[in-house]
């Protein structure tokens, strides 16, 4: 092992005691996940480098593979890369499986994607998502998309985080304005308008110019990135503009239908300046940020009607995708947790010869499903007691005769039963801080 | 996406229902190890090249990573590759940290790993694994390494595979061994008796021969080879070959104390043909196979004195590792289980305009913690129920002014009431089979 060490910029990784709580985030995910009737996926984390670039975008800056001992043999071989997402995959294995499937298919994975950027506030080049998806055989009514916001929705409020706006739109709601104004060239058009809250609306009149936009489409364009709308009712307001297309009419219709799916609190609202980054999207979008401040988003998520159709039968799919590593990033200066381990008990040991009397109080605890460590050191009470104190664990255990427990947080001390002892709840969830 | 998907050899993936064995197996780990104090800990994929090739050896087959859009400034950075097991990232984590951590320092860790090597039975180029370690800050008592071979014998018990029988060593009681009669190349000889089980002892002394040594220290080393004890006082059986070394005698101490810490139902046997391939390992190696057939090895681990070690006190350290795709691997031909989802309930919507009806239903069984899924189609009942039962999910609702759930497996119905109904844990526990 090299002598320094010297961290990787962009391959961040937390300490004890913030890794418990991105554990107790992913729990809670988990948990909202399988209530919903998700099933668990983990699929390998390389695809077909042919297939990771098909999605024909150029900036998704893929890590390609390769073995250090390559031979021949390996040339042969299709080129492999790290999965930048956990949807092209997902949609791959989808296609692979459809006739072991039983659709619509949905699924959840929480795993690491990988991408080659230059590392900035809140960009990595690992970062951990939990992405829920839904795929349809054939057809995939636009009510999933409804569902998975409203979903979206209740499962950032489980989170101990703080509270997340989802900004939705819908794809065909954008290309069908362009189209309705002449636009030719939609992919630049929503690409430029993606950037409104990065560069302001100078900077993408700027950027529509290039793209061929006269000044009127331009100014007609900001137009409509400026609206927003918390109804489907409020959807008036874009028809009021004036432009005209079926492709327009058909994206309000679903973005209505995507506004009544969800609890009408504000927490969602349909916003004309999202456009999402991936080709792949084809109607909904979602992006959600934190409600204050001006942090980048926390997640995000679309409607894909043609990632996972080949031959066959299409296979529409509509997901989400929570940035774990990203909100661990934009919590950490304010988490206050300070436990370094899941044990809610350290057992004394009087002595060397006695650490086995401890070992069996341990074994005990933990019949009953209470998480304990036994004192690695035999010294001082006050030593050890100390050392439990250091890893904020709230009880000390004295075994005995006459067991007694102290609580290291209130400081009380009392007789304990082997039998029937259990910590208070409060003194052992995680406590995260007010964020 | 490409039109024809084929699947990756060495890259598994599971379908659904074998993911919720993988699942259900993760979280009985995940039990053990919090139960035991282990700290939970998701360390980035990738190393430096550098430090993954300090380790010696040559034939990990490290996956090295570059960026497709690689540029000149890539070059000034450090090499990377993907790590090839949980145990040198962690060393390296632990000293990039040690000022922050608290010792010993116990943590688990559930991530794949990847390996370039030529797939065949057994053998990926990523696979999942589930690691624990306890690393001491200056010194760790031999007395851990008995408590972590003793805590992989109860985790491998509590999950629901085939019997595994740990085989465990000392390095030290080997390299004393071989010094006592006076072999110079230890490393050669510890490798070529490693593949006894494989090579058989005519191909291990072929290879002892080739290591040179002669012809009387190889039938000693093919004697020692050939041992095995269940008990510290039967490691006399290798004190009675008659070679003495200092460094023998201090190992036969430390595999006494292991096999002490240990049941003694002959679950944990020392077996003196055991040494394993990381060259990283400096006393205790353990290796865990299933009692029954000759599958490869499950599990396995060992001390490591000097991983860590750089600059400043040593960190000497002792872990283990589950192979948990390997582990799957071997099951996947006898498990029967056949859920596809975590629903246990399928809520039946009587018709389109009543789906309201039904998703009400589903979010009180969700606010009690039970997880469903409302039916996607709006056929008939029996199309309805038949979905759920591909599923394999054991219960469907029938919405109305008095509700009434039907049983899928007795095909029992009853009328139930939202406040109070639960389901038969003997349905929804996932049946693994008779492994």
């Amino acid at each position: 092992m090299a002598k320094k060490v010297q961290k990787l910029k962009g391959f961040p990784e937390w300490l004890p005691e913030r890794e418990l709580v991105q554990q107790h985030l992913i729990a809670l995910l988990r948990h909202q996940f399988e209530l919903n009737g998700f099933t668990p996926l983990q699929l390998r984390s390389v695809e077909r480098v042919d297939d990771l670039l098909e999605q024909g975008e150029t900036d998704k800056e893929i890590y390609g593979l390769r073995r250090l001992a390559a031979d021949a043999e390996d040339d042969k071989e299709a080129k492999l890369g790290l999965h930048y997402d956990l949807t092209v995959p997902f949609a791959r294995y989808v296609q692979e499986h459809r006739g072991q499937l039983t659709f619509p298919f949905r699924r959840y994975q929480i795993q690491p994607a990988w991408r080659g950027e230059r590392p900035q506030r809140g960009r990595y080049r690992e970062f951990l998502q939990a992405d829920i998806d839904i795929i349809g055989s054939g057809k995939l009514e636009v009510r999933h998309d409804g569902q998975m916001i409203r979903l979206l929705q209740d499962v950032m409020r489980a989170l101990p985080i703080p509270r997340v706006r989802l900004l939705v739109n819908n794809r065909k709601v954008l290309e069908g304005f362009y189209r309705g104004l002449g636009v030719e060239h939609i992919h630049e058009t929503l690409r430029a308008v993606d950037k409104l809250d990065k560069i302001g609306s100078e900077g993408v009149a700027r950027e529509l110019r290039i793209a061929g936009l006269d000044d009127q489409q331009s100014k007609r364009c900001l137009e409509l990135a400026g609206l927003e709308a918390t109804t489907s009712a409020e959807l008036d307001r874009i028809r009021d503009l004036g432009v005209t297309h079926d492709l327009l009419a058909e994206g309000l219709t679903e973005l209505g239908i995507v506004l009544d799916a969800c609890a009408s609190d504000g927490g969602v609202v349909a916003a004309m300046r999202i456009a999402r980054g991936f080709d792949y999207y084809t109607g909904t979008v979602v992006e959600g940020v934190f409600a204050e401040g001006d942090a980048p988003s926390v997640c995000s998520g679309g409607r894909y009607d043609n990632l996972a159709s080949g031959s066959g039968q299409p296979l529409p799919g509509m997901g989400v995708s929570i940035g774990l590593t990203r909100i661990m990033g934009l919590l950490e200066d304010h988490l206050t947790q300070d436990r370094k381990t899941p044990a809610h008990v350290v057992v004394i040991v009087h002595e060397d010869e006695r650490r086995a009397e401890s070992e069996a109080v341990a074994a005990a605890l933990r019949a009953r499903d209470i998480p304990c460590l036994v004192s690695d050191v035999t010294s001082a009470y006050g030593k050890q007691m100390k050392k439990a104190s250091q890893l904020g664990v709230p009880y000390v255990w004295f075994p005995g005769d006459t067991h007694e427990v102290k609580c290291i947080v209130t400081g009380e001390q009392a007789s304990a039963s082997l039998d029937d002892w259990r910590p208070d709840p409060e003194h052992t969830r995680l406590k995260l801080g007010a964020p």
